[in-house]
């Protein structure tokens, strides 16, 4: 197991009714900024339910945060929370309005170009931030307790990321209900991208045994969100099915399952690529790209790809070869399943793309994966077995 | 899944060699009381690691904290550090250590009597604390990262438990090398009681899928514990073995397994008895109490004991009693393979403690177990049928 310091201090407040709290959770002082995306929360009631509980307080509000947030959108809200005085920050939304909130919340205290953030991530490492908090709306991102946030500029067609010891949020109300009403193509995505995350914390070429109890808790994330993803999908989802899958995304990206093991996330490397190119959802990225990693990176992670193959989806018959084949066709299958396609040509995207994204890891000089072992080579190898 | 709110802020801080990096996390002008036990750290070189990372800094020492610490021995820390007015406490040893330094922590600064805590926990909900770290030498109790303390009145017969918002270490440090050199027969205690504090928050009469993702969890800490115990018992461990014990051991009672789960602790209730009673350990009150509720508690715990028995032990053969019957073999096997006694008759604990027992919860009007299932005229049959 590796040495490792693990620290969460957001507060967690799940269930039914939890956002009639916010008044009790929110200092009584605070002038209060809420920020928010698209026009969702004001169909389903939670725009409602949260004014409620802030009847009398100081607020204002921003709107228009977009999937994938963008620079420019979010100086607007950096421009004028300074100019109101802003000390406390809530979001209202999904991991974009979060991350965006993120942003917000350190720009506002930096004199440089915020963007430098996101080009050297060790200038957000320490940078001071207003504190914030979340009411989550669409679990995926895991962005509601942790202190990562992922920015695009679509000017420079880029995409990336970063983290602060001050941007975990305060506090997180998780209402189950509030996803009775999400659209199946964002519930499916919801469930690759928490499925993506907790591969890239499990599946690396850790020799098995290194970090046992993490292994389990990977593996027990995973077969959750396969017992859980048809119940998910149908028309009515029951309480028990929405909260499970809440509760999971978030514990799949608080740093619980990171504790001593190694990380991957070459595969969300690549995808954000591909939505800095293409805009295609983050979630059908990951789906696209996991399982054909699994297959270039095979040697790599050979022990670990047989032990997810046999306690994930129950594969004990046949050559190791045959598998980790399965294995890999089981994680496409159940992407699919879930109606998210999962090669690069049912999305009009060809050798090109390829060729530019090999040209981006190689310019960068990046080399992904577990100590670098994803080189820009085998990025071209991934992706030509994505088409 | 039933509403929770979550919060742990305690830092940890794992691996080889971390000890050294104590001076760091300390406030450099705290004034430090080091809190001890016997003498395990001063031969296997952890006081002198403290030592040494604390050179130059303003701190003082108290030794002699016993197992199952002692309310007379903690007030008379309670007045040293009050006179020294020491603001940080360092507990260098296992639960009993840290459960002591933090009933010290909040005595400090209490009016009245302290034994009010352990009579009467609202009065220590919010009480004031000391702020108090670790450096953890006995994986067991989880102490390290929660903020529960339990603490013992020889004179009075009697062991219980207080909870504080400002109990939870600041920082813990776990080197899996410290507990290299523990005496077997507390490796064995250590793990039957990670496997206790597991089932507690695992075994109820919860319908099978409210917490889906915890049950998985939990099941995950037995599965490692099963997996790990031959590795830890032989004559020289793993660091990998080691490791891997530790941290389940923190992650068995931290809250995070019990994230909207039921909750049973019926069995430490009584296990605490035994020991104020027979100066019994307490994994060894665990492994007796724990297989003899399985088995008198069965109709409440259908469900649970046979996914268990199918999860954890692999049952799928056989009719739903003969599994439970074998689920509730498998737990008492594999608490003997520690060489842990399972039975009262085996430490010549007779009738007459049950009855004083079954008069204890019947006086205190005691319903323990999920929702109070758990009747004194259970509690009667569980001992008897761990005669």
């Amino acid at each position: 197991m590796n040495n490792f310091v693990f620290t969460n201090p957001t507060k967690l407040v799940f269930g039914k009714g939890q956002i009639a709290r916010l008044a009790k959770l929110i200092p009584s002082d605070a002038k209060i900024m809420i920020t928010i995306g698209g026009g969702s929360i004001f169909n389903n009631g939670i725009y409602n339910q949260v004014v409620d509980a802030l009847k009398g307080r100081d607020w204002v509000e921003f709107r228009g945060i977009e999937p994938n947030p963008e620079f420019e959108t979010l100086m607007k809200a950096v421009e004028e929370a300074k100019e109101k005085e802003i000390d406390f920050l809530l979001a209202v939304g999904g991991g974009s309005v979060i991350d965006g909130t993120k942003f917000i919340a350190t720009a506002m205290h930096y004199e440089g170009d915020p963007w430098d953030f996101l080009l050297d991530e060790r200038k957000a490492a320490n940078a001071k931030a207003t504190t914030l908090a979340t009411v989550l709306t669409l679990p995926a991102t895991g962005s509601e307790m942790n202190n990562g946030s992922v920015i695009s500029r679509r000017a420079y067609g880029e995409k990336r990321a970063f983290h602060s010891a001050n941007t975990f949020p305060l506090f997180s109300i998780l209402d189950p209900e509030a996803i009775y009403s999400l659209p199946k193509r964002q519930i499916a995505n919801g469930i690759v991208d928490t499925f993506a995350h907790t591969l890239e914390q499990y599946l690396t070429d850790g020799t098995e045994g290194s970090a046992m109890v993490m292994d389990r808790w990977a593996e027990g994330l995973l077969q959750t969100l396969i017992d859980i993803a048809p119940k998910l999908t149908v028309e009515r989802m029951s309480y028990d099915a929405a909260a499970n899958f809440m509760l999971t995304a978030t514990m799949g990206l608080n740093g619980f399952v990171a504790m001593g093991v190694e990380q991957d996330w070459a595969t969300h490397m690549i995808g954000h690529e591909l939505t800095a190119l293409h805009s295609l959802d983050h979630g059908i990225t990951l789906a696209i790209v996991h399982p054909a990693l699994m297959d270039v990176m095979r040697e790599e992670k050979r022990a670990k790809l047989l032990q997810y193959g046999e306690r994930v989806f129950g594969i004990k018959e046949g050559s190791e070869e045959q598998r980790i084949d399965k294995a890999i066709q089981a994680t496409e299958m159940f992407y699919r399943s879930l109606g998210v396609k999962t090669r690069l040509s049912e999305h009009s995207i060809g050798e090109s793309t390829v060729n530019e994204i090999v040209k981006r890891f190689t310019d960068r000089g990046w080399r992904v994966g577990e100590r670098g072992i994803v080189t820009p080579e085998k990025v071209g190898e991934i992706l030509r077995k994505a088409l």
